[in-house]
């Protein structure tokens, strides 16, 4: 029997996990060296390396009888919690009501862009998950290309609105950003908010690394500053290092009543609900304790710390640029300074720089800059730094905090020797990618010699 | 700020969940009077009353650590105890690799709606789940009543498929079927089959119920018939009572690998995975157990016990007819007898009948014929047989089993006196009900007599 299959389906893009997968079946099989029995480094994978808290887990076993369906929108008490969650981190009053559950903030998302009439605007480098979701809803979408600093330019904003002829307009908004680390501070959501109430934009700002940020003091939530317009979503994948447990949040703008209703109908439409054993658990995710404060604070230290060394060691390749992250566990690497010794040797994409840098001897894994909405040739990547044995690092960190920045390059060296090798394997490449295009050149010029 | 919502979204209907939980807040408010303290008798909603399995609750209690993102198309221990599962009891061969999980099967439908271009054949009576999704996505759909006996009739299907001018035709078959408890045998799914493979229709098999089959010999899935244009659909959610757990899987037919990618990437696109840990829960529920083994043959013998019950005591009451469930917990009543009082009482629609059912001294919920996609003046209902402490009912049930029809009698009032309870007050309904049209029709006559 032949299928016939919807044509919206077909031509939408693999996400990023299933590219991501894909790609390692295809270009990455057990190197027969023996050296590279350890695999391959993973800059890749965009997970936490930390265990799930122990209340979290201590939680769901408590729950694991809960079989009944839980309700649309969410248990009462997680909602609650969500709530308190937010004013004791985030500083927002939100009220339960304009709460929803669902699973994973992925979902969330697709449901917005579901219930949401209006054209997207995608500010780009982008995680490669909104692009299949609005090419799939056939919605029309207008990309906004980062400044060089790689945050949106209010100005730019503002120009690709006023040619946008819809009634309504709805800006992706990821702060903190995948792939960039980097924080929008107060003044330039401030910034943007005033465009968007000039526009009127609707904004889904995707929090979902917002405590993620190292020094905390310094995030705000657009929904803070633009309440009347921002859907903000969270949930327990980055922060929480539960991104398998699959549970995300949305939390609607004020004065929203009738769109609550409408979305409660296409969550009932779609999944019922989420796990209930899960949001059981997620309510010690949300409520506030001493033990997942100290998590937040542990982690986000852990990150720091990687993440300087990342930045460091691939700022210190001649010719890369990186952004500095504030949050995440992400940076963005600019390889473009090497376009032309790329060329030269035949990687004329990012996706060719993904696949050279996968085979031996590098066994590199990377996010190329096509993942990232970026154009083909823009060699641009994002490295994930979070290769290392997430339990032993924490236990590590805890037992003997470094604070000096010697005590720190010691602490990656000791608990991430792979991002370590990994950089290193980076630098090899481009260092060899010189000589070759120079050896290249050399013996070119020493034949048109000898031919003369 | 004025948000603009899809057109579609706020034209479809609310799924069943949510109508009836809206239905009842509307409807039901706690009584004053204080015999009336039990709240409703729950003939509406459509869930399992027994306690997950013991074993699948203890194996989420070993999993919780499991924080890490999940392979989209599900672990491939719990692929592989599916397909041992299906050989085992549905004496399907089915390879791991035709296997996809997801977080319930109702979106794993949605799912296969999104990828199948076509046009829907929705027989009817149907639970209230298809719709709104089939309405949602814009898809062209036609109704297929069933015939007298409540079933899909071959030459019906034949005709209507006929008319349909589209390359693919998608019939959702439900069997064991909700609402109306019947199950279709295998002659009966062949000469569906029959007509499937000449008029070119893919069938959609929601198979929720599959272990639920009283007389379970008598199962037989439609994806062993016509496997190779059947996607078979099936879960947790009722067979191992854990609906809020949210898992079900689907089983694609042979042959159809582009498809397969083609929802890999939907998947991925939606939802990522289902949660890791229900994920390997799971797998001890799919997995060939005598524990499992035991508890669906007790649960489905305790099943239909209160069903012959409800049966019975429905049919006594005089012009109620009511089909006789071989599975599930539900059964259709009809009540059309009654349409003339009805109609004199002013209860002109199954809505409003359900509405007077559910106010005082009556305090019963069921589901009307307007949420199972009937005429909005077909007086049929779905009634659901689970208002009873299923732990309890049990545990009871293993201690004493009932065998002769005595027995079973004084095991249904011992066990589930609100559901005893609630049919001698739709009994009492119609009883009065009939009364008081006599009566209106004795004080009319008199009246005229008077006036004369």
């Amino acid at each position: 029997m032949k299928f016939v299959v919807d044509q919206q389906v077909e031509d939408i893009e693999m996400p990023e996990n299933l590219k991501l997968n894909t790609f390692l079946q295809e270009f990455h099989s057990n190197c027969p060296h023996p050296e590279c029995s350890f695999g391959f480094y993973g800059f890749a994978f965009g997970q936490s390396p930390f265990p799930v808290p122990q209340l979290i887990q201590n939680t769901l076993i408590k729950n694991v009888e809960k079989g009944a369906y839980a309700p649309i929108s969410g248990i009462p008490e997680l909602r609650n919690a969500i709530s308190k969650y937010n004013k004791y981190y985030f500083k927002m009053d939100v009220a339960p009501e304009r709460i929803y559950v669902g699973p994973g903030t992925k979902e969330l998302i697709f449901n917005l862009l579901e219930i949401l009439h209006g054209t997207v605007i995608l500010p780009t480098p982008a995680w490669l998950g909104y692009l299949p979701q609005i090419r799939f809803l056939k919605k029309n979408y207008h990309m906004l290309p980062t400044r060089a600093n790689k945050k949106i330019s209010p100005s730019d904003l503002r120009r690709l609105a006023l040619r946008l002829q819809d009634r309504q307009k709805i800006l992706i908004l990821n702060n903190p950003n995948n792939p960039t680390g980097l924080l929008y501070d107060q003044l330039e959501l401030e910034e943007i908010a005033d465009v968007c109430r000039e526009q009127n934009i609707t904004v889904i700002s995707d929090e979902i690394y917002a405590l993620t940020t190292y020094d905390f003091s310094k995030f705000t939530s657009m929904g803070k500053i633009y309440p009347e317009g921002t859907f903000v979503t969270n949930g327990l994948s980055k922060s929480h290092a539960a991104g398998g447990y699959r549970l995300g949040y949305v939390i609607f703008p004020q004065h929203a009543a009738d769109l609550k209703t409408q979305f409660k109908k296409i969550l009932a439409t779609e999944y019922t609900a989420v796990s209930t054993p899960i949001q059981h658990a997620a309510v010690a995710g949300f409520e506030i304790s001493k033990e997942m404060d100290e998590y937040f604070v542990t982690t986000r230290n852990i990150h720091q710390i990687m993440g300087d060394y990342t930045y460091h060691a691939l700022s210190a390749i001649d010719g890369v640029k990186a952004t500095k992250p504030d949050a995440t566990f992400y940076l963005l690497a600019d390889f473009n300074a090497f376009a032309t010794d790329l060329q030269k040797a035949r990687i004329s994409t990012s996706q060719k720089l993904s696949e050279s840098l996968i085979v031996h001897p590098y066994h590199t894994a990377i996010v190329g800059g096509d993942s990232l909405v970026l154009e083909r040739t823009d060699f641009s990547a994002r490295i994930a730094y979070v290769d290392y044995d997430g339990a032993s690092t924490y236990k590590n960190y805890l037992e003997n905090k470094p604070q000096s920045n010697a005590e720190k390059l010691e602490f990656v060296k000791m608990n991430a020797p792979k991002v370590v090798a990994g950089i290193d394997m980076i630098a090899d490449f481009f260092d060899k990618l010189k000589k070759d295009t120079l050896s290249n050149f050399d013996s070119k010029k020493s034949s048109m010699i000898t031919s003369s």
